[in-house]
């Protein structure tokens, strides 16, 4: 069955690439992603899954990070000229854009898949040694792009759909393969989490496209030395003032924005750990000679575990705070996105490493099961849940050659992964739903 | 005579009038005034003036703060659509606006008049109670507006040039009109002063118009309490990373400017006398998890002496130098406006004060010559310009009730100034060439 | 009777010098001026004046800034030793080292005459160009010096006490010599003020020496230009921490002074008018590589009228609070001194000016009252008390040749002002209490 | 032999307690450890070695953290009166206080031993409670304690000597004891490893005293995550003026150095590894109402290996820099002290366990051979020189029960270490020597 997982996944490949190219084209950003989702609903629908969009598998009020309404009407009518399938996008519309397919198959272990489908707030590159560019399916939605890799996920999901479908007679089980908005800035997996929907999941799991290194393994079990993270949006607000008639009628908000960036920084290190803390934008006043009103910072602290990340999110409030009372304005703080630290099982782990090493020995598979994320991901969300009941839970690394680091403008990677992708996924399901069949 | 020049003020009162709600409508910010710029040529042609304008009047390199190629070049099209005479515009066009009627009538002294034309970067308030929005002539140019006054400053400086070629075989001398862009930022007096066109004049004068207090007083023959002021943009250029994964790797832009703007407001006070520093402005950053790449700051310093003002400019330029080094970025300067403190002639003021005090007798007087300014106006240059060679200025103040104060959305002023502000100007530059005559 | 008075500070004057090179020998700081309030206090009873001291004229809890305990009983022991009279000694010991001199003297108005004796916290030059070092009175006491001339206020007040004695058959009405302590750092009048000797006083007046310009005037009437100011403590007190163990354990006081210290300075200025702040010391910390547990610092602010000191204390309070805050480190402020704005009566000055036009014309005479102080004083509070019941009061300058500035460690004064000085005061009260006797 | 190593480590065992408890009675601070040094020398000789002490092995310019001239006499004449041997204190007076005793014992390996001597600047608990001071040996030097058992590490030198002496006859090899002065602060190892004094050596050992836990181990065979470290010492100078009237004339040392504060502690985190700052102390100001003229901090900075630490320190010399520049002050930098990381050899620990496991068998020994320092410790100075040319190095762990924690008023170690101390030291030399006799 193995092999034949194998066949199906280069027999489909081709349908992957060209599915891949057209959600690169059509790149939509966190919670607007209305054509992507319709997309997959329909896929899934044509398939043979139940498909739940928006409010069957998400927390309305969990969700973070939502742009204005006007945002999101603006992008419901874009995506609506460009075809999304209204069936769906009635559903997935305003904010409400995760899709997920359900396949019920019988006794068996429950197993999620996670698929992330957002883009980011990039502008492509346009030249003609930029691959996308040169193949006419560079984005055409300026100011959003797949510079993550999130469309190669999302396209590895629907081909892994397509062959669980295909091979369902062999599996018992129940499968629900979750496409998630807005892992970016880590506001997405909340509200999936929150909504129930996994609560009767035995093993979870996703795995992200990264950069291969010389020694060219194919993949890895899981990752560690993530971060835990909490993406803040301060606003202070003062009075404005002519700066020089009156200066000392205005309450300057620039004042306390300053101190606050400074002091963040300072923010003593931790014998306990790795800490992070960024301010990375600010704008603020409207005029050289006013005293500046408002000042909006956007802020995000992080640690290499939960207790890490609360130690700089308790400091950081702290110096928010004070800043404002050190020039007497008025702060607003939104929570805007928050992950835990990445905590893969490691039985979980050995269990899929077995499996490997038997069935899919020509891959490359590397000693140990963890590599370093780096960075952050919501995904330890849905982890925290599944793993809150006894379920199990792991984060792989799917490794190819790319040009560019992620985040870049220039961002690409080799679409071979794209074969590898859905045969690694529907082979550990397989072999999962297949094992407990068995016992 | 002087009642002649009464009666023709009051006469064209209602063009006068007509003239400031067209301007007003169509407010243009500084060195963007091509409409407004156009209107001013053709009228001082019909008049029989001999009109110069952009670089007749310009020193081009000495222009400050003009904006973005761009941007002159979308709002040269603009004026083209609203009809600008083609004659004047190409003159006129990125970033050349000014505008003088001449007009040379036999020997006599060289007097010139300046009329500032430009309006501020603010949305006019759009509500009943606003009467420029009730009587229909509130801005239709979203984010420009006259809320400052230059639109009857121009108005009154049309009329003023109608009723002075009505009595020229009356007077006898030069008369030089200057109608100024850009004098917000105090950008435009610098290239004009530069320019020689002033290096004949004898006298030199403006006037402001002004909120009047209790006392209702119709003007003040000078002011003082200016500060001499200093512009400047600023932007610091570090390296942007990862802020989680690589925070060394990048040079903090936010951090230099952080240092800058509270530093910046730490400059000591002077016994010497008044000093400002604003940082209006500040953008700064693409994303909220990357080490900003760069910090765009709008400063500016001010001293109510130019020594006060140096003291300010050079402590200020060495902070934004150490704010750099603080964090190994690199910092860009730039200058974007410059004024002295005004210095108005006492004989000069003196001689205005007996000929309106003889001849403007129904006027209200003030006791003392002089009144604060508050803030900064470049008209300072053009008359350290002409004193610099023994020519006598002043800067005065027109009197009247206004709602809301200027520089907010919902200024407004009273117009009967615009009966009493031509009847002033004509009155003095007959006065002066008359009285010379006589000699 | 001028003349006489004239006579008599003519014939006392070398007694004055004596007296005033005595006190500078044996310089005491505030609260410290045991041996100079015996001295004072046993020449005011040998002279025939009921001696008040101590708590007679001061309100205790309304001192501010007293040292500790041990340094008050340190320099109790050491007057002891140094001779002070026993029967003062007891009542001025301790930090109550103010004395006064009061005669009734019939009907008349309640004359106020205040002299402050304290010295500053300066090592006294010892070089032979210092005129008190060459003439064997510079200060015996190590780290107390007259560097303000108020030796030369105490031998005046003494003096003048001595002549009003001879004259006074010829004056009706009370007078009260006020010998002030801890002037320096504003901190002695309050407590005076607060303890109701002032609440009959018609008149208060009191002199400065201060530096005689190219001019050569001999006095001023009255001075302005004076800052009200507060004196405030601060201390952080924090959580130290090995450094680099466990930097996270800390609650670094040091980071919150910095913060303090920075955003003190960055205070608005304001259009009313001057301000001042100044950290003048800090001292944190205890070794290198431990978090600093506390850190105390010297604060100041200053306005040109009380308003404007309010505006900077409130603002400086609330920074002080915010910076604990910050980093979460407790604040403690003490009150160490305040001071209020001069306001000097016109109408006093104008009496006291005719009076020295008329009888004491071989002065040297000003055109206009008032000079400025540019520093602070505290005698302020002693006038306001006194206007408050509708006393007049004034702060004259005494003019006379220095070496060096005040507060430096080569300070001196020439000491003919010694002679000058007890003539004035002495005309003063004599014009004052025999004219309201005849009418 | 190792059997009899440990008797006599039992049987010196008594003069071991005393010789520490006199030692830390006459505690010393780094670099004025005279009579510390003079005890050591006279001993040494006293056992045969040859001494060496001051320039014989210390390079005098390299050097840190010496303190001034006059606290080196002091303590210069303060030894002389405690009885100092003469012949040594001349060679180890005025901040050249280390000592070694060297045997030259046939061919063989050359092995450095090294034992620090100093004490730490804290004022010694007087309680009954203390163990010290119970007992009669707490300090009765006022201000110098030993708080990190450098006494105990000094009588372990000196025993392990007396211990090697007597089995002489059956090593072969070269024995270098090396008392180390001022390891508090790391300021002593550069010169003496700068000296050369190292550069024969094939191994070098050192320990330290360390807090035992739970599970009793008796030492560890090395230690990691030391931090590399340097200690600055920064001063500010700036222009005092009257803060009120004339604040412009000032040149704020103390805005510098809030500047540089607070900035230190915003270095960006690194993601190769800890790091570490800290501003211990500042002195700054000499009155409240003068705007300062000097700021003293001591400062540090610290990675956990040497590239790390060069990172941090050469930020921080940025900082420092732009802080003086920002507003105009000259800053002067000294380096008062400075570590590596320390790195010690997997073979040569390897080496020393199979020789405790099998000869020191009734120790309780570890599995692993590292524990982590947490700190810093500039034996890895004299570390780097020998590994520099081949030689191995390890630093150990002697753990043993403690009341308080280093550094740490109330601190004191249970003595049971100083029987077991020199029995290991002594047992690896010989192993060493023995050893390689055999080859």
């Amino acid at each position: 069955m193995y092999e034949k997982i194998k066949e199906l996944s280069t027999l489909y490949y081709p349908d992957t690439v060209k599915m891949r190219r057209d959600l690169h084209k059509y790149a939509e950003r966190g919670w607007l992603e209305l054509r992507t989702a319709c997309i997959i609903a329909s896929e899934l629908e044509r398939l043979g899954y139940q498909v739940l969009a928006g409010e069957d598998i998400m927390n309305k009020e969990a969700r973070m990070g939502v742009p204005p309404e006007t945002i999101l009407h603006l992008n419901y009518r874009r995506a609506q000229k460009e075809g999304a399938n209204p069936k769906y996008l009635e559903k997935v519309k305003m904010g409400m854009s995760g899709v997920a397919g359900v396949l019920k198959n019988g006794d068996g272990p429950t197993i999620a898949l996670r698929f992330d489908i957002d883009a980011l707030g990039l502008i492509e590159e346009n030249s003609l040694s930029h691959f996308p560019y040169k193949n006419g399916f560079s984005s055409v939605h300026l100011g959003a792009m797949h510079a993550c890799g999130h469309d190669g996920h999302t396209a590895i999901g629907l081909t892994t759909a397509r062959i669980l479908m295909d091979i369902k007679e062999n599996i018992h089980g129940t499968i629900k393969l979750i496409f998630q908005p807005a892992e970016e800035g880590v506001r997405g997996a909340k509200c999936i989490a929150e909504s129930g929907f996994l609560d009767d999941v035995d093993y979870i799991l996703a795995a992200h496209i990264m950069p291969q290194n010389s020694q060219k393994y194919d993949l890895y079990f899981g990752m560690n030395d993530s971060f835990a993270t909490t993406k803040l949006d301060v606003i202070y607000h003062g009075v404005s003032t002519h700066a020089a008639e009156s200066p000392q009628f205005g309450k300057n908000a620039l004042l306390s924005a300053a101190n606050c960036i400074i002091n963040l920084h300072s923010i003593p290190r931790n014998s306990d750990g790795c800490t992070r803390v960024n301010v990375g934008t600010v704008h603020a006043g409207t005029g050289r000679n006013v005293v500046p009103e408002t000042a909006k910072l956007e802020i995000e602290v992080r640690g290499v575990t939960s207790e890490l990340n609360r130690y700089m999110e308790i400091y950081a409030r702290d110096i928010i705070q004070a800043s404002a009372l050190m020039h007497d304005t008025v702060v607003e703080v939104e929570e805007k996105g928050k992950a835990y630290a990445l905590n893969c099982d490691e039985e979980f782990m050995n269990q899929i490493r077995q499996l490997c090493e038997e069935y899919l020995s020509d891959l490359k598979l590397p000693k140990k099961n963890l590599s370093p994320l780096g960075g952050s991901d919501d995904f330890s969300y849905m982890m925290e849940r599944v793993q809150a009941h006894g379920g199990k839970a792991t984060y792989m690394k799917l490794l190819t050659p790319m040009v560019s680091s992620p985040h870049n403008d220039s961002f690409d990677f080799n679409e071979k992964v794209l074969e590898k992708g859905p045969r690694i996924f529907a082979s550990i399901v397989y072999g999962l739903q297949k094992e407990k069949d068995n016992l």
